[in-house]
This record gives structure tokens, C-alpha cells and sequence, in this order.
């Protein structure tokens, strides 16, 4: 199994858009120059970041995105979500139901005891990312972080 | 990210061979037919589970497939990474390291603490398959299930 390769790129673009001073925003293209990425491909992945209302997307000359809630309200979950949906990785079609073992409808009413174990291992998996916020993110860098993202990101000070 | 539909196959089919007696087998076109399933390309799954030694596979009349350990000492992680690797579903491409934004690799000493929670989460999905053993999925099911389970498959009583 594996995560899209833009995971890794909006983790990192909603960590950028945390360390921006409130209302500056930074656009798709300033985005992919300060990471060197695809600029169209991250504007449609962006996109999805907004539909998950994570962040937050302004027209305009002074346009571009920031965060849609504070840092503290905004958990790697989402973020990771928001790039490959919340389906488990592990999909149940009910082989139990079929060929010469199959087990009755009646039998099935309760979901298979192997489906309810995979699915507790992707909860503990939400929940791990779940505990974690953007804010949580920015406290673990060093000090001269924001001043430096910001700098190289929108030229800001 | 998605599991092999695999998956699902040999998480039913070590727990159909840990209801068989000591020292019973059950063919790869048993465990085919008991739950409808593409025989070729099943065989080569046991395989996997075989190089993982969670299985044995006999050969000659009587030869199968039987676990190789008992079942409280086989996990539903060695059985799901037995399909599909022990990997993490994120992929870390050190973008931090490129574009305008780089960090000099001397600022890279450490992991990136976006790259040290994903792992987290990943590590939170294995203890969790972990904690479960095939005995255990055994005595969740009703007492029905093991002698069913060998005369279906095997025809044994």
C-alpha cells in the first residue's frame, strides 16, 4: 500500500502556510518553487487541501492560500485525508459468502472478525495522526524557521 | 493506498489451516475451491506465506499447506506483510532538501518531524495487527466453525 507522492508535498505546504503571518498567503507557483514541484499538479492538489477546508484559496494580486483554521485546529490527518480518502486500505469482499465454504447470510450478520481487526489497526493508524497538529509541527522546529520560510516563501519578512 | 485483494485471501486461508487437526493439510486447490478463488494465483500467494514461515507446504499424496508455527504465534501483521511487504504506505522524497526552500543537508541530520509522525502512525498500524494472533481470531469464532471448517475443506471429520 502506499500514499500518494503529494502527500509528502501538502504535509509540507500546509506546514509552510503555518509559519505565514495571519492573512499573508503564498500561491500554487510560489509553493512549487520553494519545494521545486510540478506547479499545475500542485494547484490541483492544493485544491483538494481546500475542499477539506484546510486551507482557505484568495483571487485576487495579493491572492493565494493560507490556512482555513488555526494551526492547532488542523491535524496531519486531515491533511493526509484530505490527498487519499478516508477508505481503509484493506477492503472486505466477503470471500466467506462464497465457494463451497460459504458461510448463510444469516451466518454473516456480524461483520467478519478478520474486517473488524483490519479496521482497528486503521483506526490506531487515524487516531496516531489524528493527535498531531500543524501547531504541534511548527513548535518542533527551530526558532529560525518561520523567519526563514516566510523570507525564502513570499519574500516577506 | 490499497492492500492487495490478497490480503483478504490469506488472512481466511491461514485461518481455515489453523482449524485443521496437527499435522493435516489442505492443497492450494482446496483452499481455491472452499473459497472460490483463482487457483494458480493463489498457489503463488501461499508461496509468500510460506517464505514468511507462516506456513509449511508439504509435498507428495497427502502433501498441502499447514501452518508452520502455532497459531498463537501468528500475527496478522506477519500474515498482511507477508502479502504485501513491510514498508510504510508514506514515501519521504527529502523535499525539504530542494527548490528555494532547501535546508542544507547539514540542517538534515535529524528526520523530518513530518516524516517521524507518518512513521509513528505506521508503527501504531502494526502494533495493532501485531496484538492479534490466529488463535485468537480461532476462539472468536462460534464452535461450530473449526469441524465445518475441516470437512468442507479437506473432508475430514
Amino acid at each position: 500500500m502506499k500514499l500518494p507522492v503529494s502527500t509528502e508535498w501538502l504535509l509540507h505546504c500546509a506546514t509552510s502556510l503555518a509559519q505565514l503571518k495571519p492573512g499573508d498567503t503564498a500561491s500554487a507557483a510560489q509553493l512549487a518553487q520553494y519545494y521545486d514541484l510540478p506547479a499545475a499538479y500542485l494547484a490541483k492538489q492544493l485544491q483538494a487541501l481546500v475542499r477539506a477546508g484546510v486551507l482557505s484559496a484568495t483571487t485576487g494580486p495579493r491572492g493565494g492560500f493560507r490556512l482555513a483554521r488555526p494551526a492547532s485546529e488542523i491535524t496531519l490527518l486531515q491533511i493526509v485525508e484530505a490527498v487519499d480518502g478516508t477508505s481503509s486500505p484493506y477492503e472486505c469482499r466477503e470471500i466467506r459468502q462464497q465457494g463451497r465454504g460459504a458461510l448463510s447470510p444469516d451466518e454473516c450478520r456480524n461483520p467478519c472478525i478478520l474486517a473488524e481487526k483490519m479496521a482497528e489497526a486503521h483506526e490506531a493508524w487515524r487516531l496516531s495522526l489524528a493527535a498531531t497538529s500543524l501547531a504541534e509541527i511548527i513548535a518542533a522546529l527551530p526558532p529560525s524557521a518561520p523567519p526563514r520560510t516566510r523570507r525564502r516563501l513570499t519574500g516577506a519578512p
